[in-house]
């Protein structure tokens, strides 16, 4: 299992909004069935098989070339962890019970 | 108004277990009164404005140093509009409106 | 053509030294010929067809596991531009020549 | 001492060439006497005192702006180690020594 977290930023797109764009990136999530996500203001994140994920982080770049933009910018950012089973819900509990402690 | 993402990140710390240093970093947050942030399975999200915003990031990312580590790789992502007022829960729902739009 | 940067980090290492890593992952360049990369001080930059590209980084992201390491955060910026070829060093050279430029 | 990699990617600028934005980033750099920088094909490395190349980059990060861009993506990965003294040249001697060994 591992986490990824993927921001495309698509560049010569002359309007300076750009959540149509992260829109159709997310729906190519839509398509993968039982696929767990996590839109946050500054990227989405998913977790799942490795090899899986490449998968569909591959597709979502490819959705603003489709939507007219001629370049695109995308970081990816790969949690894999092999010693315990990482999940998203899972890190930031662990975060959050840490803050709780006296 | 700015977005910025952190992602802090001790190297060589013995054990692969990250959590306590990420809830260090977010107690610095705690001290700030005022400051809108959303923890993600992949980093800290803060908004606000840049120069505040860059003060807090720079304590946060002297936070492991304090906690025991020698060497800190920090990722900082600042998105920084200045043609329209930026906030984390906007960005979030204009992505969410397109994607319910048919 | 794209170009992607890769940085990749071991988690609990016990050691701050990452450069053995480093060169671990290196060595998987050299099995692909004719690939052009450039080894900077803060990551590994490759250029090529993007298919071949993604190939080669999930190969590089395996070694630190490789290696004994039991988590890994490895970042991939990508950037691909479809209206003219892309190369590391047209676009160093495209900025060089802006700079000199009175 | 720290290492500092930016990349700027200025948001709705019509055009997908950035080299220009990229120069007048670099320029900034010239005004700083001593500064060691290097261009790479995905951003600019700075090393130095952390606070001196913070101020640098928030420098950096200005002038898309006064360059008439209304959004910009800037990404900063700090590399801070303080138990030996960090350098780019360092950095990379480490890892190409580490090649060239049996």
């Amino acid at each position: 299992m591992a986490i990824i977290e993927i921001t495309i930023v698509p560049v010569g797109t002359a309007s300076t909004s750009l959540s149509a764009y992260v829109a159709g990136c997310l729906k190519v999530l839509q398509k993968y069935a039982g696929i767990t996500f996590q839109l946050t203001p500054m990227g989405t994140v998913i977790e799942g098989e490795l090899e899986y994920l490449l998968k569909v982080v591959r597709e979502m770049h490819e959705q603003p070339f489709l939507g007219g933009a001629e370049r695109v910018v995308t970081t990816l950012r790969i949690d894999d962890r092999r010693n315990s089973t990482l999940t998203m819900a899972g890190k930031v509990a662990s975060v959050e019970r840490k803050l709780n402690q006296p």
